[in-house]
């Protein structure tokens, strides 16, 4: 149990006994009843080969987000290896740590340094008091550093890539926002709050990532305001205004840029307009960083991707190769 | 002060002197700098002259809402009246009654009683104690029946125009309910509380209807959710359980069905669905059965509209006559 | 032959030799010529393994809509069972009963006796006139008691489906009408003839539902129109008026309420517009209510569906399981 | 009465008493109710000032489409000149020929000789059965000779306008058609059926073009297959098989290329394909063709259009003088 | 002559006798033929009374662009004052200074200054090569000092525009690149080169921006390219390879990115997805704040614009004044 | 080796050992690294079993494009043939004629004499010198008549395929240049300009049809007025004017007619919209006769096409056998 699976390594006929998330579990009904599980670890994933409904015991219980210890064998199917598995056995939470299991940001100290900074220059009282509900409270913390960016294939979707994501709409926001001659501490602000309700839409913390029921009902953007409501309502006393507080609760709801996109009401203010414009950079950025990163898009330094990218609207990313002239290494 | 001014009666050459609201003020600034001013009370409006910048003293502190003793002569413009107004004086509020002021439907009593009706079925108790927090509050209740279904040109833009619009959406949400054998008990929730956001989106109390900055930079679907989160929060003891409020707020949220129409999330559930439909089919016949009886689209009797109807998609619409051997009066 | 197979209850190794419709022929030319067969009944389907081009003579003459003796065994192939078939032999039309074929909505006489009883209702001469061209006949009835509401995987796909979604949008018209004061009679008309083209644009009686040539080439909504100008123009005397039959035609071409959704003019008159909604309403409905009881998209009484659902314009619906605090059963 | 005036040509102070078409009665109720009549000749159309309410008894009874001999003064009036009435009294229908109130293309003799000459040469016998149901009979072929190819504003709008489109069509699908390899005679069937439908969705006799409620409320696709099927109906034998009548129908039905164009079917074999390129084609030139000819939109040989044109999707149209060396005249 | 003549302060009755620029000339056909002009210079622009045809000597040969001397008097029209013109007399070019005619950014030096101070950071010699074709050129320079950002009504509509605009870009794109880790050197390049197709597709030297017919029927984005190409082709020798060039024409070419806004293709490189970013966000925010600088949308500190915008997809602006507990000044 | 492989005719168990086209590779990297080869040749294409990564030396270097000698068995899988390869060796590039490996059109000559007989008939001096420049340049014309029509699974995907598309263009737009009176000797320039730019958008020399980088990142539309401008620069002497080579350059560009579809900007002279509808025309027609003709859609005469073809919108073609009473091959 020491070691990790190396997934991507594995060849059919390899041994398995290791610990393993419950990535996935697909119930299949109807004609062909069967179930198969998606099983992984922060190297990768693998799919098991199918268990029948009326011979599927062994997986009587097992579900999403559970930590198993699996016993099998590595089999070739078709264009994929999968894993027989013969026993599928649950583990204590906690027994294996959170960073082997999924992929991780590493090190999130820089990424608190830079925010807290930008948080100090904010001369307006009642804008640092209101961040302050927030990013001044340990436990917000210790989630906001774990969440990921987006849980699945989007981007930054890794533990800690919400914080990362943060760092990244703030410089960019904060550049646009010299250009525009805009409020820059509004915008800080918004950065800061505009995902918050991703603490409470998404699900992480047993190394399957996961949408939560309050995610696909109600959505991160309009969580966001909901739980700035309640922060605001708690407080000792209210840190802003009325008026001031509607501002803000604006920059969260219309971060998405547009109806279609999930945002209830388009940006209005220029800080919004902002906002909204430094969070699709970064994402659709880091969504292009990632597939030029990937083996799968792009392996063996290829220049055009060998598949449609469905993160990036399905375009068929190319990758230069251009030098200009300089040296390798400039 | 006693009488009403008949506004669609006025021709010109009329004297005007009589209390009206300022329903709009237009400046207009640039190169051509001036204000106008609508006017207008429950029988319709008329536009002043403008006044041109630098000699609109007159007019100094008019704002829209505001209550105004207007004296001054009609006057033909091309194919329009227009107010020559040479006195414009602020009234107390409340010195003519709001009925007078805008249209209304008139007595609520029916609606209230259907309303509670529905809400006096219900047999599941956590639900029946969150409806309470509206709908057994007084002064909800007061606000409820008088706020109107949309401002300006929508449907139900009359005084307990809501009111009306929540009993059709109920009305019809039931026999959908019916039919598709969903929780009849939930759906009545849903109708009940899918526009309560209206209530601090909208103004009306000074008799010109409005959208308010909240209603601008929320908009009503969240505001709804927003009000029920701080209702919920500020009962003495939780009325439902977390799981159960989620599915209320999924209802509010979606009841515009799509993305593009200002929700955030589609529908995800069969009363979510069903909500929505109530809400689209109350809406848009009530938009037709508007047109049908305005004498701007459908004058003398025309069977085709006289011009495009943008609350209807720019539909220009029909009117049958078809009696199919009815005797006229069947 | 006495027994129907129960097809989502056969596991690999299960011999076969029952009386099987042929649902669907997939011939594929090309680089890897093959066929593959669907045989089905009421219970569910099940897919041949490839015939090859030169091997199969088995199949020579059997086409889509046959009713077969199939001798075989059940092998496994990956994720599904498929169908080894040995004997693959032509059965008389008519030697099972359609009703062990396809799956069917069961007795009829309560649907017909709302339809007769609102068609009674209606007090205008002619319009009970024209309806009478089809409810009154006995032929019409026949097919229309039998006729499924979509053929393949739509919204009621069961024999005796298009009378249950009649019954369905009549029920939710009725209402609509009555809050948006509509000409009810109209509308109930509307409703009884708006889907009478699916009569000649779908097939059932083999037990393979399909789409007919008519179906792809004209539709049902204009097939409508051209069954209702034929049945006027035959009938002893005209039974009502041309301005009158021309609001029927509109109401049932602009059923789909939308250009893209295969209606050539959009609601022009209120009737048409509940029609609409109320048609539209029922098929969703339909549609969620479905998924909900499918084995597929809900195992085992999962909260999200196992996967987006296309009827549902690929939507993952929710299934909520709370209670409010109702007991069980209520 | 013997000269028709020109209306291009009228100054402010000018006299009027001439007989005239009223092309449109424009009625606005509510606030400001007056009416204004459109008057029109094949030359040109001018506006009436406002018959304000009240004081309208001269034009009571005077209707969209009546022939009017009317006495007043141009006036002007900001940008426009209007035509102050002081007298407008029905002429009897016909004291005007047609050709001096409305444009027209002129003979059709060489319109009818191309049409004749294809049909001619169709060896298909069933084929030229269909076609003779319309084409042989003299009461279609006046109606055909004279309805324009579209009311109001968009293309062809001139009495045999249809007529000229149809050759157009015919001329450019026989080309594509040889290019394709299509079914040249059922091509040609398709283009001289496609447009029927127009003879009872347009109405053109009083001078001034309208669309009929048939043509609101069914519209010109479907009422092709309308006309089509009530021909075949009524003759004396059935001139094709049933099939065929299918494929007929279709031709008709998709001819707009696509539903938002108000085709309820798609284009679904070769000869549809092609009727609505060659259709379009037709449509879309003509409409460049008659923009460049217009005075409205290229005054002066100006290179860029003065407006976008919304019959061309809102497009600047630029008109090019590029001689690349040839002699003017060439 | 001196003077420049204050537009926005006009009040009828004023005398003009003021050096004017034709900024349009909208000459109308048809019914009601006419030609009205529209004067301007850096203040605003006035629009003259029409000049009827027959009756417009007075403007023979005044065309869009000329310096013209007028003469007339302010009257008032509704709601705008005009120009009733009596002498329209054209100047010589250049005799009163571009920079009275029209607004402008003010001194450019800050612009260049960033500018070259980036290009002087790039270490790849190829690239360095290719800017300067462009970028060490002194026409080239004088030229791109004075475009407009765009003619008319869009954003950066000032002579300098362009200029200040691919600073906003450049200080944009750069922390783009930083965040994303793309290629700086080639990002700048991007920024340098994307829109230097304006040059030749809008015309300003006369006093009235506008778009040249290049830029209608080519389009500053595929011009860019064509003036890359021919600044390569002209070089001594090549400054770079041809895949080198290739990268830069695809930074070019997508920089609208999107296919609907007029990038015959979209951005498949990080480098062009970022450059598409900054041009927005630049392009986006400037229209923004000068809305909120515009007294026609915002007179008078309004909170919610006038009306809606459409530089900004016809959305109703707002305005916040929350302080947020900062004191004025700060 | 002196036979080509009949690939649809392969059955499981057939030895291969001929030469093949390495028509695709693809390289799956992530968690089952594998490889796997499509091999063509004129007849069709077979896919390779997958080379699993540490077990793929075999494949070492093999390229898309690359001719190589493969030496194998037919395996099947499921419903296809693979090529379980045991050896894959690179041949000399030539070793096989280029139209043994790909599909053609055949004889060139019957196109040439059809353009080259319309380029005699245009009489303005400047236009032929123009399109000489191409068309009178033997390398181009070697080029040009070597070209696909589109690379993959277009319309026109053979060898000379460019060719014949533009003879059909031709033919069409003649025809539609005669109806619509527009200048045909520009629309024929248009038309034998439009598509120059695929011969630097595709290639196909090695037997394997592809899209270059520059047709990725520029494309065929902007890169044919790339290689315009080209020709003219390095023409001994300018061949038109610089508006007049405008012209022809807003042809190329506007071909696609759409943004959407590619076009930098929209049709806005009469010679663009029909050189864009001829262009559709001949696409659209050739991809329902190639669909007609395939049996992979229409397999053994099938009335409705087995399955959606994308390349007409996903539509499902419907292919007629109305014969109205012909004779078989009349």
């Amino acid at each position: 149990m020491a070691q990790i699976l190396d997934i991507p390594a594995l060849a059919p006929g390899d041994d398995v006994h290791h610990p393993l998330v419950v990535a996935d579990v697909d119930v299949r009904g109807g004609d062909h009843a069967r179930t198969t599980i998606t099983f992984s670890n922060r190297t990768g994933q693998i799919v098991s080969a199918p268990f029948w409904a009326g011979r599927d015991e062994m997986i009587r219980g097992v579900a999403k987000g559970m930590l198993v210890q699996v016993v099998g064998k590595v089999t070739a199917y078709r264009d994929c290896n999968q894993l027989d598995a013969v026993s599928v056995r649950a583990l204590p939470k906690g027994s294996v740590p959170l960073a082997d299991l999924v992929p991780s940001v590493g090190a999130v100290d820089k990424y608190w340094q830079f925010i807290d900074e930008k948080r100090a220059e904010i001369t307006a009282p009642r804008l640092r008091a209101v961040l302050d509900l927030c990013y001044a409270d340990d436990a917000f913390r210790q989630q906001y550093e774990a969440c990921p960016g987006s849980p699945g294939t989007g981007h930054h979707a890794r533990l800690g890539g919400l914080l990362q994501h943060t760092c990244e709409v703030l410089a960019i926001a904060l550049q646009i926002s010299r250009v525009a001659k805009a409020d820059i501490e509004l915008v800080i602000a918004g950065v800061l709050l505009h995902d918050i309700g991703k603490l409470e839409c998404y699900s992480w913390e047993s190394g399957a990532f996961d949408t939560t029921e309050r995610g696909r009902l109600v959505g991160h953007v309009v969580q966001g305001v909901i739980m700035l409501q309640r922060a605001i309502a708690q407080a000792a006393s209210p840190p802003c205004t009325e008026a001031e507080q509607l501002i803000l609760e604006h920059l969260i709801l219309s971060h998405h840029g547009k109806l279609e996109f999930g945002s209830p009401v388009k940006p209005l203010t220029l800080e919004a307009e902002i906002l909204h414009f430094a969070d699709d950079a970064s994402a659709k950025t880091a969504s292009i960083a990632e597939a030029y990163a990937s083996r799968e898009f792009f392996p063996d330094g290829a220049g055009v991707s060998t598949r449609k990218i469905w993160q990036l609207d399905g375009r068929w990313m190319f990758k230069s190769k251009a030098s200009f002239g300089r040296e390798p290494g400039d």
